[in-house]
């Protein structure tokens, strides 16, 4: 697993490169077709997939790849499954609003259960997150150590919008002391896993590609991610449908006091 | 102005690399003391202010310092007001979200109509922005360019939060596609005058410590800052009271929609 986490850093090093220049650019909004799951590809989503497919499969690896953009690729082998998120918080990078991030989980079987590598590189300033399965979670090359339970102040939440539930909307805000909306999955995981945040809540359904990579981060960590106001962890299968609203805590003992506050 | 410009990048270059390494740690936290205003002062707030006071002490200019932490320091004048936040978005910084600034306005009368330059740090990313009064706004050193009208679809928004209204709550949510709200007033100012954002509301009463340098940044830009819900520019008196919420555009006539979205 060592050598795919090198390879990981490398890719994302690159995409860091690539993307710096041209986030909040007319050009890196430029629409280049529409994805295998219907949304619009734009230039900086593309150039970010094209970047790392083609980085994989220059190396010597096996695997499969699944992409947002592409949807599926076969490189030499089935396993892992290479499950990218190219830009996650898409709208943020076309924008210029800088928390965007790459985001790469390994699956060695076809649930999220049988993720066993994450990576995630926050393409606004370069911090790293990555985890191996059993061997812990790092952020900037420094092994995260869990800090246990901490009071609940600062949540992120990501799906706040104008179909959200009003009743739902006053909870969340009623029930902590700041809450954050800043637009990326992948990264609210991974600052979760380090306690920036206390909780993260998904309120909209989830696709694997979103949270591949922070999920097994926020656990090696110390950390969980459960079904929407349950204590129960989820896994499904490895595609690109909505599948569950979740909440994610940095320290697993924590999940049912969230919940507690917003049922 | 040129010297002062130049001074102000090289003091928020010096306080970015000072901060790097201990953002989200446990001695960023640490608690030194009160400040002047009545919030506790933590010991990334106070390195970032002593950085800042004593580079300007030892640099050849004449002027007076309000900072958050410290109050009112003479340096060898009164004009201009050297007005200093040094760590806007002090939470994020606290708790290592990537979200924070370090924020410098110059006054050369006792109003807030009389800031003439700004200047802010990304210190989570290094972006930085500058203006100077009829001189234009700079972004990483490029001016910025108005981009007239564009749809209102992404907003900033600082002070959701448990004592919000509900009702505004849910306008809020309703009139735009995306609501971001981050945590750093500086940066949502400065990001609306590059159209990451295409409005920042600022519900709760604000600062001049906050705003004094995105103010003159989204107006050189060709934005404005409104009194809430109204079309009105507002100047108050450069002092730590907070006195006006309000509202930020990057294209000034465009504040007229924002408002009735809101009504």
């Amino acid at each position: 697993m060592k050598q795919w986490v090198e390879l990981l850093r490398f890719i994302g090093n690159r995409v860091y490169e690539k993307v710096k220049g041209i986030v909040g650019s007319d050009r890196a909004k430029e629409v280049m077709g529409r994805g295998e799951f219907g949304d619009n590809t734009v230039f900086i989503d593309k150039l970010a997939e094209d970047t790392v497919v083609d980085l994989i499969c220059k190396s010597s690896m096996a695997c499969s790849i699944l992409t947002e953009e592409k949807g599926w690729v076969e490189v030499k082998g089935r396993y892992p499954i290479v499950i990218v998120d190219p830009i996650d918080g898409s709208l943020n990078a076309k924008r210029g609003i800088p928390y965007y991030a790459l985001s790469i989980g390994l699956a060695f079987d076809n649930t999220t259960d049988a993720i066993e590598c994450g990576y995630v590189i926050n393409l606004a300033n370069r911090d790293e997150f990555w985890a191996v399965k059993r061997e812990g979670a790092y952020f900037n090359g420094k092994r995260i150590v869990n800090g246990g339970y901490k009071n609940l102040g600062v949540v992120a939440v990501e799906g706040l919008k104008k179909e959200t539930n009003p009743d739902m909307l006053t909870k969340i805000f009623r029930s902590f002391y700041r809450v954050r909306q800043s637009g990326s999955t992948a990264l609210d995981l991974c600052y979760t896993a380090v306690y920036a945040y206390d909780a993260f809540l998904h309120l909209d359904k989830a696709r694997v590609v979103d949270y591949a990579a922070g999920k097994v981060i926020v656990e090696e960590a110390g950390g969980g991610l459960f079904e929407w106001l349950t204590d129960k962890r989820f896994s499904v299968g490895i595609n690109m449908d909505k599948t569950v609203p979740f909440i994610a805590v940095p320290y697993s003992e924590v999940i049912g006091k969230v919940v507690e506050k917003l049922k």
